[in-house]
């Protein structure tokens, strides 16, 4: 029976420490205030933006939902994230991303200004991601599982990581995070040979492939820490992650639970860096 | 008797295709010019310049020699990056690092316009990298790496790649580059446990440590790859690499030599990044 790393027990922990960092802000006049960009009504953004404005009003950030139709043209866009940009009431944007194919990514992330850019998106943000320095923010899902990994107390330095899956949202920046706090990272993806072999061989396994249950027995050590950062939905309908729970869970040593893992998190990290850029904003 | 796998012949290869773009180039009325900006009278600076100045001229690259003295100001330093920024007839900047302590060197790097940015050392090429577009430059001993794996017919997809450093200048960088190209990797570093283990499961073995020697016997395996990185001098003043030569030779199946591997493939990077730095601005 492994440990179940619940998201529930560290967003609490993290609620704590944000609330009062948002009292301290308030009683200086300032409120910390979050725009959320949606271009289109996807179901994925849709419910991922129900949770962060939960999530963000619990600890008292303002969150201001700014759409655009699907059919929208990047200038429309552009001068929105302008607008969002000169508004010294908001802190940190979130833009949700796929953008509809008639725009271009790179020309619309590195519009939003670096010091709001609080998922990461932007080219100042990667290079501090990649250069392990303090500024800008790391993409939030990336951060979530290391606040999980803090919390029930592993310690990552001279731990064998394996990291399955290089995307720029979360493989490639958690694997430098993981560097950065001095851990022997192995990044796995699609063309790795023998990948459960070298997942085996790992202290701590993120899974982060973006396909349900591809993660089964043979990946699994005892000993192992897994962190499940898929969000999947089986069959029936139900949510599952990348590693398949049941063959896991005999097996390691602890494991995220999907849904109640990695997703619970992300959007406590996402408002706790609203309330970061607040603080440098206004040098708290 | 493992097979060297030495830097003139890929410089050589690299040579013949860019004296060809040159003239291309040249007959349009374009000579690409590199700018190089030191700050002091450092020996490796000035050793390394050399080098480049020898290689740019055998291609037909102009090169422009800047140097201020280690006591100048950042302001003084800004002004001859706007300078060169500016002039349409440099294509490429090479700024020797580190800058003096009184300088700011995150200010400095990202005051470089990205588009002449080719050594890779702003955060726009970092972001480039990182996320594995093409856009920007790679650091030029990452892609010497690259470059030499690539001549010698090496197959980088699904190999196991182990990375020994996780600096901004090579570890990080090649490990990206390799992840882009499909390798499995894995990066240690000072607080990796059992670095031994880990290097001998291999098949590519990329050594920038950055001290003399320290990758001995135990590292290596029959069958593989060593590219070294590494550029030091021994007790009889000697320069030599980060792996043991003598102790690699007789396992390995290829090594690169110090001196002539990585080293002399460098200044070939920085001269076809030029060029390329030409070609992109004249739309060529």
């Amino acid at each position: 029976m492994a440990k179940l790393l619940e998201g529930k027990q560290v967003t609490a922990a993290l609620k704590a420490k944000q609330q009062e960092a948002v009292a301290l802000l308030k009683a200086k006049g300032i409120t910390p205030a979050l725009a959320i960009i949606r271009v289109g009504e996807r179901e994925d953004d849709i419910a991922y933006e129900k949770g962060a404005v939960k999530r963000c009003e619990s600890v008292g950030v303002d969150v201001r939902v700014m759409t655009l139709p699907a059919g929208a043209s990047q200038e429309e866009l552009l001068a929105l994230i302008d607008r969002v940009n000169r508004d010294a009431s908001i802190h940190g944007v979130l833009l949700f991303r796929p953008l509809p194919e008639h725009m271009d990514d790179e020309d619309v992330r590195n519009a939003l200004a670096p010091e709001k850019d609080i998922d990461g998106i932007g080219d100042s943000s990667l290079a501090g991601v990649f250069a392990g320095t303090k500024k800008g923010f790391a993409p939030c899902t990336a951060q979530a599982c290391i606040e999980i990994l803090d919390y029930y107390g592993y310690e990552l330095k001279g731990k064998r990581v394996t990291v399955i899956g290089r995307s720029l949202v979360i493989g490639k920046p958690v694997a430098m995070m993981l560097m950065e706090r001095h851990a022997t990272v192995t990044v796995c993806h699609t063309r790795t040979i023998d990948m459960h072999n070298i997942c085996r061989a790992a202290e701590i396994l993120i899974v982060a492939a973006g396909r349900a249950g591809i993660v089964g027995k043979e990946f699994f050590s005892p000993g192992q820490v897994v962190i499940d950062v898929g969000i999947n939905f089986d069959a029936e309908g139900r949510m599952c992650g990348d590693a398949d729970f049941a063959a896991a869970e005999p097996i390691v040593e602890a494991i995220t639970p999907v849904p109640g893992g990695v997703g619970t998190v992300t959007t406590s990290v996402l408002a706790g860096n609203v309330i970061t850029a607040a603080q440098r904003g206004n040098g708290a």
